[in-house]
């Protein structure tokens, strides 16, 4: 039957699309995605009640599963079952997602893809405007000796032409402890999520290995984000990056967290927007006036 | 009471949210925005069947409307009811709306935002990853007299660092014949939408006046995206600017339509999924591989 590929938006269940809700209803087997992404509110169980589904046709699915079984899942499809592939966010987030959409319209199993939003359109939500953000970069957890650097290049390429940038930080399934792996335990860690003060420190010592000058502490303005659409929970701090790095992190809230960089292209509707979410108001329009250069009125 | 931004996502009444669907449901005065995009199949009526609102709550909003009217809209508010902005895509997709949650919140009314899938993020659905996508630029009817160009230095830079722009094509609503202007009716013209093919004339003068070498018809690669997330009516059309400029224009059906300029930085997954949206599979592999460097599997 039909091969659904569907987001799950930004936080809670009820962020699903009604047609994604009726899609998902109608499949007998749904695989939910669980490591390009998570939503710690979104368990089998909790997906289960809120959409009325049998807690027997979700299938949590861990990267091996989504890449080394797509042929399984797509073949119950060919045999005429709905199947649905559930995917946090909006589905082309990840690569990994187009590659068994493209598999499956190979096979001539009919496919829908229901979208929704993801942080790559929601990250607006700190005040810069979505039109202004080039490319998005991926930040990985740096370890003692594993600390790749690349991301920079794509940082001043953003930065030369003064567009703002968001920040995907890196999120750890399945780790096993060391102890578990040498004696062969498949026993997995709790999911680590990096959060905004390790975010900056890592681009704080990047900038001193790179010396490309576009991080600046006390310079760069930054937007960090939390749980974005979760309505209560949602949190927003904007401030140098300084500010940001030595603010209680309780501040920021629980994960998810994203990180927004300013491009020097900074608009002042932006400026007055995020001042709001400003850690220091006076401090986050005097940046903005004297490095960014913006033109504020002053009233 | 609350302040609803809600963003009504791509394509359809059932394209919203739960959460944003019983947001809608407790609000007594519902603001149907239809300036800065339209929903060809979103009228009030529609909306008022499919949620089953009263008709009388939906109210049509125009330009003048929330930029001039916003604080009688917050007033309602204020008052104890609950109000929605409803918005094509997600609700951050233009800086009017944000100036009104801005205004909102500086009246001390408690605001809520739900995001929704727009074309900023759907536009992956053209296969290219929304990571390599730099800033969005606009691209505005031309007339015989306006033709502004300034468009194109946006372009310019992100071709510069090899990334994909998605181009999101004008739409002009309540326009005035000159007789009906002349005469003072305040009579409107049937809103009229950009199409591909337009667009790419556009592109293609454009390059001809400021001749940066960036838009080459034979050799530039495009997707063009029409209904994206509207199911059996989406249509994707990939091919060189020439060959999208030559197309029978049935192929690219109906509004909304935008397109996605392909970057330098053409990933091999990028060219193999996009292709089956090619008018000329060969060509298109051809002008990857010679003027992309593309470096494919052949077989």
């Amino acid at each position: 039957m039909v091969f659904y590929l569907i987001g799950l938006g930004l936080a809670s269940p009820s962020d699903i699309t009604l047609a994604g809700q009726k899609a998902l209803q109608s499949c007998s087997s749904i695989y939910l995605e669980s490591y390009t992404s998570i939503l710690p509110s979104t368990t089998p169980e909790s997906l289960a009640a809120f959409h009325n589904l049998p807690l027997s046709s979700i299938i949590p699915a861990h990267r091996e599963t989504v890449e080394l079984e797509s042929d399984q899942i797509l073949q119950k499809a060919k045999e005429g079952e709905n199947v649905a592939l559930l995917v946090v966010g909006d589905p082309f987030g990840a690569t990994t997602h187009t590659d068994i959409l493209l598999r499956a319209r190979k096979s001539g199993i009919p496919t829908r893809v229901i979208h929704n939003a993801s942080i790559m359109n929601a990250c607006s939500a700190s005040g810069m405007q979505l039109y202004t953000f080039g490319q998005t970069v991926s930040l990985v957890f740096f370890t003692e000796t594993w600390r790749p650097t690349s991301f920079y290049d794509r940082l001043v390429e953003n930065a030369s032409i003064g567009l703002h940038t968001l920040l995907l930080l890196d999120i750890k399934v399945r780790e096993q402890s060391e102890e578990n792996m040498a004696r062969g335990r498949l026993i997995y860690e709790p999911p680590r999520f990096m959060d905004i003060p390790t975010a900056i420190q890592q681009l704080i010592w990047t900038e001193g290995e790179r010396k490309g000058g576009i991080l600046v502490p006390e310079e760069t303005l930054a937007v960090g984000l939390s749980q974005v659409g979760a309505g209560e929970n949602e949190k927003i701090v904007a401030g140098t990056l300084k500010e940001l790095s030595e603010a209680d992190p309780s501040v920021f809230g629980e994960p998810l967290h994203s990180l927004v960089l300013v491009g020097k292209r900074l608009h002042p509707l932006e400026v007055e927007y995020a001042e709001s979410f400003a850690l220091n108001k006076d401090n986050w329009r005097r940046v903005a006036q004297e490095v960014y250069k913006v033109v504020l009125d002053e009233n």
